[in-house]
C-alpha cells in the first residue's frame, strides 16, 4: 500500500522531515526515453520555494535537487528516478519550547496520538516542506505531458474573499506568463494588487490568510480516468486533498452547479470546424462519468489560512494543563499558504494525468 | 489495481450494469466474527431506492440483495463476502432509439470513446444503479463502526439553493431519527418542505435540481488516517468523487474557511470534564494533518443536476450530425440525484472509516 | 490489498466457500473488444472437474459458469466481468463429525486460529474447489493471449517419482492434443500408463500421491515482466505457490541448474534464419532479470500428495485431545491433486502473462 | 503499483544503479516506537558485502549506509525511513566495450530490449547491488521480528551438488554462530571445506556454481498469511524470486514432497508438555493452506551459477553479429552468487514475515 506514495503505474514515494537530515522523492514506472535532467526540476522548485518574494515566507531554502538514479545519459531508463533535497537553514533548537504544547490548527497533537512520538523539529514530517518532492515528481510528469501536448497552469483565484475576474484563456503561454509575472501567482493584476496589500497587513498583524487555487489544462485527450473507482475527478479530489491546509475541492461548477437546474448545467455537445466534439459550455469541467471528455480540465482547490501565526493563541499541553501558544521567535511565517501551493496544485496535477495516461493505455485489446 | 475496486484493506470491488443479469460487490477484508444477515443490508437498501417516495424516480427496484459467501452460522469468517442484487423490471429496448446520440452531461460519449464499446442500456456501468453495491456493502462497514461506537448520519443540505439551517446535534439518535421521517432526508422541516416543493415543480417542468449533502460522523477516535497519501480527508474525497453526479467535496468551513483568518480559523484546543481534549470550534471538520482530532468529522458533497431531464436538448451523434435529444419515453426521470445520494455517501463514509481504522492498529510497535 | 485478489492490471477477485450457494470470480482490467462467451469458459471447466475420468475423484461438479456483467453483444466491454457458479451436489452434514478435529496436512486448523471461526463444510475457503473461479478467469486470459500468438500448454510431468521423458515441443497443437489426450494430462504414453497405475493403487489403499507439474509457454514476446518486483518470475512463483498443495516452483533447469557451473548454464545468444534472437539452450527457462527473452517459458511446480485420505490417522481435537481422524463416509478422494491442477497451472500462467502484457504498454514514452 | 516496491503494508522502495551516485531504499508502513540505528544496518551489510573472504568477489564495497528520514531520538516515528548507500570504487570504463554484446545469462538483452535504453555500467539496475538495500531494509525488519520472538538463520544448503548434512537446530543462537563463523555460510563443516576447495577451484578456472540456501525461521506464531493469494508461502516464492540468479523454491519437503504418499507426507498433529500444538514432522515446512502453523518455517532457494565468468563465451552484438564475449579486464568476479545471496534470504524473509504480521491485527472484530 504505502501510505507516503501515490499514483498508480506513475508512482512517487517521498519521505523527509522539515529538519531531517533531506528530504527526497522515488518516482516509479516513468517510461523510459524521456530527455530529462536537475535544470528541469529546479525550474519548478523555485516557484514554490519560500523567499521567492516577500508575500511567502522569507526562509530561504536555496533547495538544490540532485538526481541519484534512474537517468542514464540525460534520458529516463525505465527504472525509478531517485531525486534528494538537502535541507540547511535549519535551527531546530527553537522550537524546543513549544514541543509538549497542541498547536492550534496543526498536526503535532493527532502526529503525537497516532504514533506515540513525533518528530516536532519544522512541523517534522507534517510540514509543506514535503511539497517540495512533489514539484520535483511533478517536473517530470509535466514534461511527460507536454510531450503529448498537454499543459497547466494553477493560479491563484481568491485570497481571504478577494476573487480574481473569470477571464477567458485564449493563448495558454501568454496566459502562463501572466500568472507567472505576479508576485501572488494571479493572472488578473487588479485583484492581485488587492492581494499582496491583504498579505502586506496580515504580515503586519501577524495573522494569515485563506486561499482559492484553480488548475487549468489545457489538451487532456479524450478517454482519460478510469471508472469507477479511478476516476480522474476522484484521483484528482485525493491528489489535491493531500496537500497541507487544503480544504475543499470542486470541478467545473462544482458547488455552484449544485444550484442550477439541469437544462442549465447540461453543457451541449457540438462540432467544431475541424471536427472535433466539444460542448459549447464546460460546467462539467471536462470530465464525463470520471472520463476527460476533451474539454479543459478545470478545478479549484481551497486552503484554509496558515495555522502557524504570529498572535498569541489558548492551547492545552500534553499533560492536558492550559498554556499560552506563542509561535517560536524567529520562526517562518507564511501569511498565505495558498501562495507557495500553486506549483504544487499543478504538479499533483500533472502526476494524476500522467498516471490516468499511462493506465489508459491498457484499455483496449 | 482494480479501478472497480475501493479500499486498502477493508476493499470492496464491485460490478454490474443497469440492465445486465445481476449487479454485486465483494467485500474482502472483512474482519471475522461481526454478526451480519441479508437484512442488515435491505434496511440500508431500502433508503436508496428509487421509488421510496415521489420525490424519487418512480422505478420499484424492490432489490434483493442475497449474500452468497463468506458468512457463516450468522457471522463473518474473514473470506470475501459476496453479495448480489438481481435485476428486474427492465426494459432496454426503449434505449434503442438513444444509442448513437450523444446525451448532454452523461457519461456514454466519453466511455464509448474510451472504450469502442458502450453497453448503452440504461445508462450501463455508469448508471447510478451501481451505488446499491456500495449501499450494500457499506451496511456492513456501519456495522463494524458501530461496534466501535462511531456513528454516522448524512441528509440533505441544500437544494436548488435553499439551504438547511444550522443545526446543533445534541442527540444523535434522534437526529437521525429526524432526518429518516423527511421524505427528502432534510431534518430542518421548513427547508424540507421548500425543497419538496421545488422538487415537485421539477418534476412538472421535466427538468431537474443539484444539490448538497452533509455527511456527520460522531465518535470517530483520535489517530485515524495516514499520512502524507492516505490522510482521511484524501480517501474520504476520492470516495465521495467517485459517485455519480458529485463535483465538489469540502470538509469542516472548506471553501468557507478559505475567506477567514488564521486568528478565526484555528480551532482552540481544550479539556472537558471528562479529559478528553477537545477543540472548542470545529472549523477543521474534525481533521488536523490528515488524521482525526476526535472531534466529529463534517464534510459536504455537491451534487450536480440530474444529467437526464425530459425537456428536448440539442445534441449531436456519434457521425457528428447534428440531433434533438428527448429522453425515452417511460424513462425514469430522478429530479434530484443528491436525494438518492444521502445513504451512498453515508455508506462510503463508513468504509473509508473502517479502512483507516484496521490500517490504524499497525501504527505502532 | 485485498488478499482474494491477484494480479495489478489484470485483477482477478475470486470468492465462495465449498459449500456455499456459490463460488464466483470478477475479472477486472480486462482489455475492451475482446469475443468472449460462456462456452469458452465451459470448455476450460470442463478439463478442470473431478469426475473428467475415474483418476480425479468421483464427484461429479457439473460446474455451469454463468456470465453476469462486462460483456456486451459478445465482447468484453473494458468493465468487470463477473463470473459466477453455483454449488450444486453439496451434502455438508458428513462434516460434522469432524468439525473439532485437526485434519493431517490440512488448512482447518490454521483457518481457526487465524479467523477464530471456519466454515468447516468440505473445507469451505481452503477447498480446491476455488480453483475453478480462477480457470474461468484463465479462460479469458488464454483468449487475449491467443490474441497475441501466446499459447501455453501445462501437462503431468512427474508422479509419485514416475518422470515423463523429456520431450522436444516441435508443433504445439499436436502436443497439447496430446496432452488432452491422455486421462492424467501426460504426453508420455509409457509414463502415463504407469501413472494411471499408480493412482489406481492409490485409490484402493485410500492413500494419495503428489506430482509434478509443468508449463511450457510458447510465443512469449521478449519484454514482459518488470524488475526488480514485479519480475515475471516471481509473479509465476507467486501464482503458482497460491495454488492448493503446491509446495515448490523451478524455471528452466531450476534445482538442477544449482549443480552446474556457469560455462554450462548460460544460454549462448544466437541469431535464426529469419533474424530473431534466440539462445542454444534454455537453461534459463525463457528469464532473464526477469524479463522474457523470447524463448519459450518453462516452469514446473510441485505438489504435495492430497491432504485428505482414506486412512486411519492419529490426530487431536480443538481440545488438544488425542483423537483417530478419518474422513467421512462419501467423501470425495483425490488421490492426485496434481492431475487436477494441470488446467489451473495454465489458467495463472495465462493470467500473469496478460498482466505482464498490459503492464508492458507502459514502459517507454 | 509501483514494480520497484514490495511489500504492501511494511512496503520497501528501492532504486539505484550499481555505477550511478548512490543506491537506496525507503521503508514504508514501519511500526513507531522501535528503537533503530545506523549500526543495525551496517551489522547486516557486513555479511552481504563482497570482499568478506576469499570466497567472493574481492570488490570492497566498504557501504556504509545513512538514515535520512523517519528515525528520531533513535526510534522510528511510523514516517518512512530512507536509507541511501553511496557508490564508491566505481570505474565504468572498462564496460564500454561490451556494452553492444549480448552478455550470456545476463539481462542487457531483455532490458535494451524492454526499455530501448540501458544503463550498462557495472550491470546497472538489474546488478546484485540492489540487494544491499534489501538487507539494510531487512535490518528493521529482524529487530522488529526479535521483538516478538522471531529469529531467522539462512545458510548455504548446497553448492556445486556438495550438500550439507541433515542437521537438527537446538539451540537457536549457537546454530547461528556456527553459520556465521563459516566462510561459506554453512554450519556443516565437513561441507564447508569441500564447498571452498570447489569455489577455489572456479576462481582458478574462472568459472562459476550454483547453490541452494535454506532459510530456517524460528518462532512464527500461528495464523499468519492470508489466503488465498496472500499466501505466506505465495509471498515469500514471490520475494526470493525477485533476488538475481534465484531459479526456484521449495517449502518443507517441496520438490521431494511430490514423490511421497500422502500417509507419509501428512505431518500428524500432537500436543508437547507446554499444551501447544504442533506437528510430529514437518514436511510441510511450518504453513498449512498458506498460514503458519507454528513449526519452523523451511524453504530453500535455488541459484543458479553466477552469469559473469572469466572464460571467453560465443555470443551476438545488438546488430545481430557474431562476436566473442569477455569479461572486461579487471572486472569483479564472483564464483558463486549464492553465497552472496544468504543475508538477502534472510533480509526478505524477515520483510515477508513483517508485512504479514501487521496484516494479521487487521483479521479479527
Amino acid at each position: 500500500m504505502g501510505s507516503n506514495s501515490f499514483g498508480n503505474i506513475f508512482r512517487i514515494t517521498t519521505w523527509g522531515e522539515s529538519h531531517g537530515k533531506a528530504i527526497g522523492v522515488v518516482i516509479d514506472g516513468c517510461p523510459a526515453g524521456l530527455e530529462f535532467c536537475k535544470e528541469d526540476i529546479q525550474i519548478e522548485l523555485a516557484l514554490r520555494q519560500p523567499g521567492r518574494n516577500s508575500y511567502t515566507s522569507p526562509r530561504c531554502e536555496k533547495d538544490q535537487a540532485d538526481i541519484l538514479s534512474g537517468v542514464f545519459e540525460g534520458k529516463t531508463t525505465g527504472t525509478p528516478i531517485s531525486i534528494i533535497i538537502f535541507n540547511h537553514d535549519v535551527d531546530s533548537s527553537k522550537y524546543e519550547p513549544i514541543k509538549d504544547l497542541l498547536r492550534p490548527g496543526h498536526a503535532n497533537f493527532t502526529y503525537l496520538q497516532k504514533y506515540g512520538i513525533f518528530d516536532y523539529r519544522g512541523g517534522g514530517r507534517a510540514s509543506a516542506r514535503e511539497t517540495a518532492c512533489r514539484v520535483a515528481a511533478g517536473a517530470i510528469a509535466k514534461k511527460i505531458l507536454l510531450h503529448y501536448k498537454i499543459q497547466l497552469v494553477a493560479y491563484v483565484k481568491e485570497v481571504a474573499g478577494i476573487i480574481m475576474e473569470q477571464m477567458e484563456i485564449e493563448d495558454f503561454i501568454s496566459f502562463k506568463k501572466q500568472v507567472l509575472a505576479s508576485p501572488v501567482f494571479c493572472p488578473d493584476e487588479q485583484a492581485a494588487k488587492k492581494i499582496m496589500k491583504t498579505i502586506e497587513e496580515m504580515k503586519e498583524e501577524g495573522d494569515s490568510v485563506g486561499g482559492v487555487v484553480e488548475l487549468y489544462v489545457q489538451g487532456v485527450p479524450i478517454g482519460l480516468g478510469d471508472p469507477i473507482y479511478e476516476k480522474l475527478e476522484a484521483n484528482l479530489a485525493k491528489a489535491m486533498l493531500t496537500l497541507p491546509a487544503s480544504k475543499g475541492i470542486e470541478f467545473g461548477a462544482g458547488f455552484m452547479g449544485s444550484k442550477m437546474k439541469g437544462s442549465e448545467h447540461n453543457d451541449a455537445f457540438t462540432v467544431d470546424e475541424q471536427g472535433n466534439v466539444l460542448t459549447k459550455t464546460n460546467h462539467a469541467g471536462g470530465l464525463l462519468g470520471g472520463i476527460s471528455n476533451g474539454m479543459p480540465l478545470l478545478l479549484k482547490v481551497a486552503f484554509k489560512p496558515t495555522s502557524s501565526i504570529k498572535k498569541n493563541q489558548q492551547t492545552i499541553d500534553i499533560h492536558k494543563e492550559k498554556q499560552e501558544f506563542n509561535m517560536p521567535e524567529g520562526s517562518r511565517h507564511d501569511p498565505c499558504v495558498a501562495l507557495r501551493a500553486v506549483p504544487v496544485v499543478e504538479a499533483m496535477g500533472a502526476i494524476v494525468l500522467v498516471d490516468a495516461l499511462l493506465l489508459h493505455r491498457t484499455t483496449r485489446l
